[in-house]
This record gives C-alpha cells, structure tokens and sequence, in this order.
C-alpha cells in the first residue's frame, strides 16, 4: 500500500512520514498534499490560544482524554517557535501528552517554526490537511507563541478557544495580546487562583462591546486543567459551538474562510519563491541589498525594478 | 516647508502625517518613503520583547527617560495587534508615556495590525525609517504579542532585549515564547519579586548553552522598572553592546540583515498585490476559493495555475 493509501487508512507513521517531507518542503510532499486534498475537509479543528503560562498544553491534553472518553478521535498540532534553547522546556511540556501516545485515536505533532515569516502558517495548515485525511475527527492547534502570525492561525478554526489566568500581571494579559475578538470559547484556566472571578468578569464586560459576525456569543468557562477541572463543561462548550455553526451551516464559512486564508499565503509564499529564483539568476538579492544598505537606491524603487523584471 | 523637508527638520507633526499616510497605504507615502531613504542608516535601533505581563511598555519609559538625561533623542514604536476590545487597556498603558509627551526629543507612535499578515512587519520598519530621518538617535520598537512576526521584528534591531519576570508559571516564560536566542540584553523586570536570582540564574544556564554569531557575550540585568531600579545599569549595557557593534563594523552587518528582511518582506507583499489585482480582472480569488473548498482542486495546484497565468 503506498503511503497516500495508508494515510487515508488512519496510519500514524505513514502521517508522520509525510509531514516530516512537509516540513523540508520536498516536490514529493506537495505531490501527496494534492492527493489527501479531496479527502479533507471532515475535521473540526479547533484552536487554542492565550499568553504563556497559562496553561494551554494541559488544557488540550484534557480537552483530549474528554473528546477521546465521548470516542471521537483527536489530533493535536503544537506549534512551536524553534529555539536551541528550549528543546528540553517544550519537550517537559509535552511528556503531559506521553499518555496519548499508545492510543490510536490520537495523533500528536509539534510544529517549529522555521525560515521566514509565514512558513509556519502554512506548514501547520498542511499538517491540519494530513490530519484531516487520515480520519481525524477533531484537530487541535495550540499555539505556543502569542503574536500575529499564531493569531492568523487559531483565528481560522471553526472552534478558536482564547484561555487566560488570574493575576497574570495587573492586567488581563489575553487583552494585551490583542486576542479577544477572535475567541468563541473563553477559559480563565488555573481558577483556584485569586482573582479568578474578577478575571470572568472582565472578560463578561469586554464581550459586551464586541459584537460576533455571526450571532454567536461567546461563553466564558473556569478550568483548573491539571487538576482536570471543568473540562466536561468546556467541552460541552465547544460542541455546543460547533453544533451552533453546523446548524446555520456556519462551519461551511468558516472552512471556506479558512481555504481562503490558506490560498492567499500559499500565492504569497510561492510567488516569492519563484521571483527569488528568477533573481538567483542575475546574481540573486546581494547586489540589490547592497544598493539599498549603501542609500543608492531604496526598497521600493527596487521592488518596482523586480516587479518590472518579472513583467508583473 | 514641503512634507519631507519638515521631516528632516525634525518636525513630529510632519512625522505623524507621513506614519499616518504609511499606515493607509497611499500612493503618496511610498513617494515620500523613497525621498526620505537617503537620510536614514543613522539611528540606532532597540527592539524591546518579552511575554504580555513583564512590563514592557515601562520599561520603554524608563530606558527613554534615561536616554533623555543622556542628552539623546528617542524615538518610540509601540507594536500593538488591533482589536475592538483593547483601546482602553493599550491607552491605559501609553498614559505612563505622556510625561515624555511635551519633550521634543521623544517622538512615540503606536502601530496596529491591519489587513493580513506581514503587513505589520513592513509598515513597522516604514516607520523606523521615517524617526531615522527626522534625526531620533535611538529608536526603540516595542512589541505588545510575542510571536514569529514580533520576533522578526525586534530581531532586526541593532540591540534586541528580551524581558523576562520572577515567577510568571512554573517555567521561564520567555523560553516558551522562543525568544531567548535573540536576546542581545536580558532584563529580569519586577525583580523584587521572588524567584528573580532564580530566573538570572536559568537564563545564565542557557546562554551557557548557546553561541553568538559575532562574540558577544548576552548580559542580564535585574530591574525593578516602575520604581526606576536598575535602569541605568541597563541603560549602559545597552550602550556597551553598541559600542560592542560599532568596534567591529557589527553595525553596519546588523544594518544589512535589516534592509535585506526589509525588501524581502516588501517583495513578498508587492509580488501578492499585484497577482491579486490581476486576477481581478478575471473574476478575483473567489471561483477559486470556491473550487479549492469544493474540492474541485487543492490550494497548491491553483497556485500553480495561478502563477502560469501570470507568465512566472
């Protein structure tokens, strides 16, 4: 059986074969990621955010064991940025996850981030597009990063979740990260913690002021993750969620959104691949970097000289 | 006095209308843009990063206010994402900065996410070049999120300091975000808290793991930022790693790895909006959007057909 067939047959280490060659970027990847393509678009994927510390690995370890006790199979995409410092730090923060790792209905990948800005956007959505293809019921993504890109990220879920903590500072921190309005589901995990109801009632009265494209109002929900409390709740929160898109076939929009988002920052990405490739032949980026960096000339002009070039 | 010479003049009213013009995107800006390019290359550029909840935002205030009684300029960039909800809690922050508001040697200006990712990146630097030519010595770009777009951002700078806090979880929060390797200066901020030896001591730990490319050697500096402790000290290693830079020429390196992520992060926008308004004229990027989510076809053949129309 070749390795497109086993992957639509749910076979985890022919998944993790091909989202090793996505992640080098081989011919043979983009080769298979058309194949999967027409077998996607049955996963739920839900999305996972909110500021370090605040307890977003072991929420999606719980969210987990509860999806799994209900007998949906999971997938799990840990996105992380890539540092040579901190292989140990993630990799403690993922032995939580160890207990999954003999259950066949559940398959876990870290993502890191690697070469230029966007490249991890686009990567983590072909890993979703694996998942997706090999059965996956429900796909999570957390994020460990709070910034723009891993906002783009979570935002294109069906399900995006936005957790916070109590006393995280003197401020909500999940506010700071410009995150708020892209949350269908709210956690105020570690809710043992002083100030946990002060913390709800914050995000109560930001909510007010926002409004939802599409009728939906968020729910705000207290956790205790590693004690494995109000993880019921919540999850009965997200399928509440998903219940409400799928019966105004909203999560047809939200996949549609989502392919769109997907589209633009392939064009994008492959677009500059192909005029970078264009330009090695005259010499390639040096020459033109070094006008700019000498003031000869500046960016835009010589973005415009490219463009022109290339007979865009 | 025509806008540009106003500009390098110093005139902030002048400034705050070209940023203004940059961040609508005129035709107008990027002509200005290309005229002031030639006055720039001369200002120092300090990224600030660290997670939501260290203090960022004062420190910025205290790091200026010191530059200030050094006899510098400074110019301020606050990075902040876009959302509905924050206006009052960001502005709340910024209030701390007024007091450098009547001071004519601090310019302050807050960037906010808009339209897709990448475009903050880009406008960021427009900005840093538009402080550069109206003659600010030091210009400090901090960042609200800590994610891939921020930290390449702040990574271009010619200083970059990662802030970390005593006690934020369990772990050191700035390994999650994936920052540590970036850092040029490391504050332990709120450092009369608990735990602060402790969070030098780990950051030590794993500088002790790492290399620099060019020899210098990461310093770490405790600070209590709202009481104003520790400052100074900062202040001078801040300093220090210039003049550090400067010995060598590592500046003029710093500047190239700057120009050079500049106009492939512009090249990359350019190239995407000039596909797109092509395909404008033949329906737009919504039939594709339509067959890719109808499974039709899959995102990377689309790309493909898209980039054999446009003749690449």
């Amino acid at each position: 059986m070749d390795l497109i067939d086993r992957i639509l047959h749910g076979d985890p280490r022919a998944a993790a074969r091909l989202i090793t060659m996505v992640e080098n970027g081989t011919a043979e990847a983009v080769a298979a990621l058309k194949a999967i393509y027409p077998h996607t678009g049955r996963g739920y994927v839900i999305g996972i955010t909110g500021p370090p510390g605040s307890g977003k690995s072991t929420l999606t370890d719980r969210i987990t064991a509860e999806l799994r006790q209900l007998g949906k199979t999971v997938g799990i995409i840990a996105v992380d940025p890539t540092s040579p410092f901190t292989g140990g730090a993630i990799l403690g923060d993922r032995i939580r996850m160890q207990r999954h790792s003999l259950d066949d209905g559940v398959f876990i990948r870290s993502m890191a981030t690697r070469g230029h800005l966007g490249g991890l956007s686009r990567s983590t959505n072909d890993v979703v597009d694996v998942l997706d293809a090999m059965g996956k019921e429900y796909i999570l993504i957390e994020t460990v990063g709070v910034g723009q890109a891993e906002i783009e990220i979570v935002r294109t879920a069906h399900t995006t979740i936005v957790v916070a903590v109590p006393g995280l500072g003197d401020e909500i921190q999940v506010i700071k990260a410009g995150i708020m309005e892209i949350g269908d589901v709210f956690v105020v995990n570690k809710a043992d913690r002083d100030g946990a109801d002060r913390t709800v009632l914050e995000i109560e009265m930001m909510l007010e002021h926002g409004e939802s494209d599409d009728g939906w109002r968020p729910k705000i929900f207290k956790t205790v993750a590693a004690r494995g409390e109000g993880i019921d709740a919540l999850t009965q929160g997200i399928l509440g969620h998903r219940e409400f898109l799928f019966e105004e076939e909203g999560h047809r929009r939200k996949g549609r959104e989502r392919t769109r988002w997907v589209f633009r920052g392939l064009l994008q990405e492959r677009l500059t691949a192909r005029a970078l490739e264009r330009m090695a032949r005259g010499g390639g980026l040096d020459p033109l970097v070094d006008r700019i960096a000498a003031r000869e000339t500046d960016p835009y002009t010589a973005v415009e000289e490219v463009l022109k070039k290339l007979g865009l």
